[in-house]
């Protein structure tokens, strides 16, 4: 399988410029710098997978328009990007999806499809069918990998003598970017995945060297509804060969963490992408920086873990 | 009497490299973008122009330490400049100071000195005469006025052709630097005030002419409480020089720009900071920058906002 490399990464670097908010690296206290991915448009990384994944399709065939099934910041972002570029998105979400999100993956241009969960990804396939439209997956793409990784050079970038990175782990597309280009540009640095206690499946998966699945509904305890999703092949492959490890927080910390966050660092940020601060917290290393990787949380959720 | 210069505020830069966040522009909607300095080091602009004013004293002056008077952000600034610079800060506050604001200042190293608020200015003066102390005003000198200034300098380097900026204002330090640097770097752009009604002594002296003093009961009206301060003569000067307009908000569009901060741009921003949004929310203008002050807000007034 071929992974993803530091030169697709600084591809995706120059793709991304006056597009991506270049982040700066904040200071949280002595030993922890944070990286406030939450600022991003559409307020998380993946704006820059989706949009480098985007800008690397031929013009014909972009123009024929876009589909994400995701109600997440995926979407979003695949909305934000194709209007950047001038061409349809369709976004396909379950008709149980929270009002305020259709609502704002609308106010990006796209069309929103809403069908039942069960339903959701046959039916993208369909509208890529239907349409001649691409399917842009939220994780499991080298370009979309690529886009994330752009974070990882930002870091060595701002911080060239870090040690360790802790980045959220879900599908498993942002730390495979990041670990990527920060294991090229500075191997010596450590990066740490971090999950949720209760949607620990890439940790158990790394500890046993092969995919381990875990049932949907145990992932969707988790607050962190971010980070209920599972690696892929293509994403486990880059964790196996660049992640040191992979360390899990309980939901009581990553709550703790939203308040920490919002309190000492003035940013809001939702569950998912708390849970390195968490982490951090929980066992400080010196020269150190956490991914927050977003932070669209709802409000009344916001309100009761600060 | 002499106005600072571009040349100061770009000296000043150099001081202030690594030191400072170098804050992004944010995208909050097709015509605004925000400069966000609740990013910075204590949460709040006052950083630079004090970090600034200390780097310019004499090593030896600088030896024998730093005082200010404020029971806000620019005590934070002071004493955070201060241990980067490994000389003693202290801090005198008023005795009715919340105590997490006294705890948050002596947390980065300052001696904490608490006295009635009536005796905050001279018990000032006479840690100055007893030590051979450095005083650091807020805003009443130019090395703090070409810190602030920085933020100028970036926002033009950043949109090149933004056509209005917004600033809030109290003593008038920071939009006496912006407007120095805006003016010098792109005189075609306006730069406005915001101030909120119920402390609109800078609108009043700006459109009569000369200042106007306002009793400070009346400005201590406003939930905005970083904006209560009256401009000096110094930041008169420069603001009758270099400022279009100044232009007020009521307490209702405060409260509401810090929820629209907080759901549509993830930050943590004290209703002093929001001012700039909400003058912008009520007569939206195109390439327009509101520079965000900042993020210190007591968690209880901010979830009543949110």
């Amino acid at each position: 399988m071929r992974l993803v490399t530091i030169d697709d990464i600084r591809s995706a670097a120059e793709a991304l410029r006056g597009v991506a908010v270049r982040t700066p690296l904040l200071r949280f206290d002595d030993g922890l710098m944070l990286k406030p991915e939450s600022l991003q448009p559409v307020g998380a990384f993946k704006i820059r997978g989706a949009y480098h994944a985007l800008s690397r399709l031929a013009p014909e065939v972009r123009a024929r328009g876009v589909v994400a099934y995701s109600s997440g910041n995926h979407a979003q972002a695949v909305a934000y990007a194709a209007r950047l570029f001038g061409v349809p998105a369709t976004i396909v979400v379950p008709d149980n999806a929270p009002a305020v999100k259709v609502e704002a993956t609308r106010a990006h241009g796209a069309e929103v499809v809403q069908v039942p969960m069960a339903q959701r990804e046959q039916r993208a396939y369909e509208l890529v069918e239907e349409r001649g439209a691409t399917l842009v997956p939220p994780f499991d793409h080298p370009d979309v990998i690529a886009g994330q990784g752009t974070i990882g050079l930002e870091v060595v970038a701002d911080l060239p003598d870090v040690e360790v990175v802790l980045v959220p782990v879900s599908g498993g597309g942002l730390i495979s970017g990041v670990a990527t280009a920060v294991k090229a540009l500075r191997p010596s640095a450590k990066v740490v995945g971090v999950e949720p206690e209760l949607a620990a499946d890439a940790a158990a998966s790394l500890h046993a060297g092969e995919l381990v699945r875990w049932p949907a509904a145990n992932r969707e305890r988790t607050i962190a509804d971010g980070l209920r999703a599972q690696p892929s092949e293509l994403t486990f492959a880059h964790i196996r060969e660049y992640v040191d490890d992979i360390v899990t927080v309980s939901e009581a910390e990553i709550a703790a963490a939203v308040g920490r966050l919002a309190r000492q660092a003035r940013l809001v940020v939702e569950p998912s992408g708390a849970v390195t601060t968490a982490a951090y917290l929980k066992a400080p290393t010196a020269k150190t920086v956490a991914v927050i990787s977003g932070g669209n949380v709802d409000p009344e959720v916001f309100a009761a873990l600060t």
